[in-house]
């Protein structure tokens, strides 16, 4: 590309950052601090996200629901613990029908509480659990250093809230919802390698005993906190009196657990798989797979353009036909690279007069020679979807590489803050311990989780031989 | 049925509502007056009916966006007429991140301003035009006579906006929404016979020139509005600025449309179909399509039905198995005669040592011979099949049949009053008019819609030979 569309990351990430959420049209500063707007395309691919965690969580056996924007301010007051942790962020609605309210209410930072409410009226016996529900809302938390998907004052999630008869099944979910739901996605569809642990209990979700993460590495060293899985033990239920009467006709208190992933998740995928370009998409997320483009304003090279888009959508590809010829090619090819398009073929009259169309896909260097291929007209599905297949695979093999690559495996506090600076530092969690996070903070570096040696979850703190995963995070 | 679940429709037909939204456990009252707790089973309904509208949407051309929650106090100001329509309504949030905000901001009561704003922002050019968008969100409207799903403080709904060069492109895309998306929906999946048509000057939507309207009769004799198409000429495109430089190069005001549906589609789906029963569901919304009950605790029949429910869910059905033999088999078939399951098959020991199983059509009532049939295990799934399609047809024309037999011809307003005393009167709209309105109202009467006579949507009320559908309405 001739001109210079972004700021190159190795100059200012943050920046760049930025210019491809406004460059690539995905989203813009709302009119009130630190709310989005998110744009069109943008939302078609948190749309695609909802899509595939949504069927995820529903294989899970999770429920949709939807409980209400507005929490009375004396729900909060229940669970101090959990309300010490958001009293600063809240938005309080004074006013409503044109007079003072007699209570405030709260707009919700979360919807714990008054799910904890609804389903202790809902639970009465045993064969009402598990109750296993979810939902799809907005949530409000007051941010004093937005930044578009990653902190804003309102954002998109999901927030799962179940009750179990047992600790052991309560465990035994909250660690599905973290394998089965977003690992998997975020491996197969986002193709970001995240890292799973557990949580310090310095790093814990207020009011869980248990708090399971999902990590992954950014573009520039820096970690994100993809997703989360809580256990909370009995702690919500002896809030909000959740109690079931169990075989025997005895009154259990139930054991519960909460995880959410939000529009977050596509900062992430900007800052995993974006290069200087733009974005780049993985195709089983892309709402758009392939762009058909036609190169110049022909009449022939737009009836071929066309066929060609409506074969590809007939063999199961989510397609685009580009024939805004009255604009420059070289600008809608910019602007293609700039919205991560995985496979764009390219429709011009000097390749389709030898029966030929060009294939590139975008996962791959300018110096690659396998960017730009070109594929007989008559074999445009099958290429196509090699491509797509191959750009999936290739997309999530450079992340897990980087991703590898960024993991130093140290054997000192002062050599993890060290190789934090450029990515995650891996080190025995016993040369940690409450009070080497506490060193670790005053760098700026956390634990993000511990895991065991074969980077499997462990089931304690306590377990022997644990490692610490440290970064500086977003 | 032996025990009474709900109050008949004839003795209270609002506390017959009551009772299928609480017992069908479609929603319940949210602790903030006003506010509703959608369940799962409601919200599932909710969430197909999204779905088959969303793809209408799209296949509309519009794109789906998330516009912010909040909105700043000044933006409501700039659209006054658009703004006295809804003050007394709103949400204010005065206070934020533990300090009073420098300004309120107003939660939502629609988007529409800050749709305006952002759109006059993205259009620049000709080409930029039909910008047609989209949001799924929830918007709140502080009530006082509160009703889950008819009329709640908050609600779920989508709103499209779009911006079109001329007043001729507007106009037609706002009837392509009212009858590809909107009736076509109604009618196919809901099955609900929607009568389209324009609203008069008094009944018009704040600040449109036209608003079109769907409009279903309830169960009571009531009519529900079930949707409306906005085209609000140049009034907003002037508010917010929303200008285009035209191919002539010479700034020109944009045409703009606004249109909705929500939540309260739940509350006209109950009160269409719904008899003393419980819910009808239509087959092509129907989250469960058919219910495969085990009638008693025995291995075989339970096995049976697994695999009865495995084969069915194979041909394409949304399938629930209920082998819950612990509850009596009168309470579940109760129960599924509640939520509305179009079809039950009954897998019984003495049924299946004949080779048979009994399919149950909820859209029939007790006494119709061909509510109950029995089936030979073999064919169950085309049996199931015809079953479902048989519903869809039936449900839909005993909704039409019932429509028909409410609209009565009348040629006097006292006439008019006394036929909406039980549902749709219609007459000439020469008899009416705006003094006529005033006299309908005074005796809570309104005009509905306006149509032609052969029911198709007038270009304008000084068409000549309309007539005025009134009724009394939700």
């Amino acid at each position: 590309m001739a001109q210079r569309v972004l700021t190159p990351r190795a100059e200012d990430f943050p920046r760049w950052y930025q210019d491809v959420v406004a460059k690539a049209e995905l989203a813009e500063n709302g009119p009130v601090r630190g709310t989005m707007v998110i744009r069109p395309y943008g939302y078609a691919i948190w749309e695609r996200m909802q899509r595939e965690v949504d069927d995820r969580i529903k294989a899970a056996g999770a429920q949709n629901v939807a409980f209400p924007l507005f929490i009375p301010e004396s729900y909060l007051t229940r669970e101090a613990e959990h309300v010490e942790g958001f009293s600063p962020e809240l938005a309080v609605v004074t006013h409503a029908g044109g007079k003072e309210l007699d209570e405030p209410v709260v707009v919700r930072p979360t919807s714990e509480t008054v799910f904890g409410e609804y389903m202790a009226k809902w639970i009465q016996g045993y064969r009402d659990l598990p109750l296993l529900l979810n939902q799809w809302a907005n949530v409000v938390r007051w941010e004093l250093r937005p930044r578009i998907f990653l902190r804003t004052t309102e954002f998109l999630w999901q927030e799962g809230h179940t009750a179990h008869a047992t600790r052991a099944d309560a465990h035994a979910y909250a660690l599905r919802i973290l394998h089965d739901v977003y690992r998997d996605f975020m491996v197969e569809v986002l193709g970001i390698p995240v890292l799973v642990g557990r949580k310090t209990a310095r790093e814990r979700f207020a009011g869980a005993v248990n708090t399971l993460t999902c990590e992954a590495m950014m573009g520039d060293g820096k970690a994100l906190q993809m997703g989360t899985s809580h256990e909370l033990g009995q702690n919500f239920a002896r809030a909000f009196d959740m109690r079931y009467l169990d075989a025997e006709g005895t009154q259990q208190l139930a054991w519960t657990t909460s995880w959410g992933v939000s529009t977050r998740m596509v900062g992430g995928l900007i800052m995993s798989h974006g290069d200087d370009d733009g974005l780049r998409l993985p195709p089983r997320l892309a709402p758009v797979q392939v762009a058909v483009v036609v190169v110049r304003d022909d009449a022939e090279c737009i009836e071929r353009a066309r066929a060609m888009a409506a074969e590809l959508a007939a063999a199961g590809l989510r397609v685009e036909l580009d024939d805004k010829v009255s604009m420059s090619f070289g600008r809608r090819a910019t602007d293609s690279e700039l919205k991560g398009v995985p496979v764009r073929v390219e429709v011009g009259p000097r390749d389709l007069a030898e029966g030929v169309v060009t294939v590139v896909r975008r996962d791959l260097g300018r110096d690659d020679p396998g960017r730009k291929v070109t594929v007989g007209v008559g074999e445009i599905a099958r290429g196509a979807l090699d491509s797509v297949a191959a750009a999936q695979t290739s997309l999530r093999a450079q992340a897990e590489k980087r991703t590898s690559a960024a993991i130093a495996d140290v054997a000192s506090l002062d050599d993890a803050v060290a190789a934090a600076a450029s990515g995650f530092a891996r080190l025995a969690w016993a040369l940690v311990g409450d009070e080497g996070e506490d060193r670790l903070a005053a760098e700026g570096v956390t634990v993000r989780c511990l895991q065991r040696r074969d980077g499997t979850v462990p089931e304690s703190a306590d377990e022997p031989d644990l490692v610490a995963i440290v970064a500086r995070a977003y």
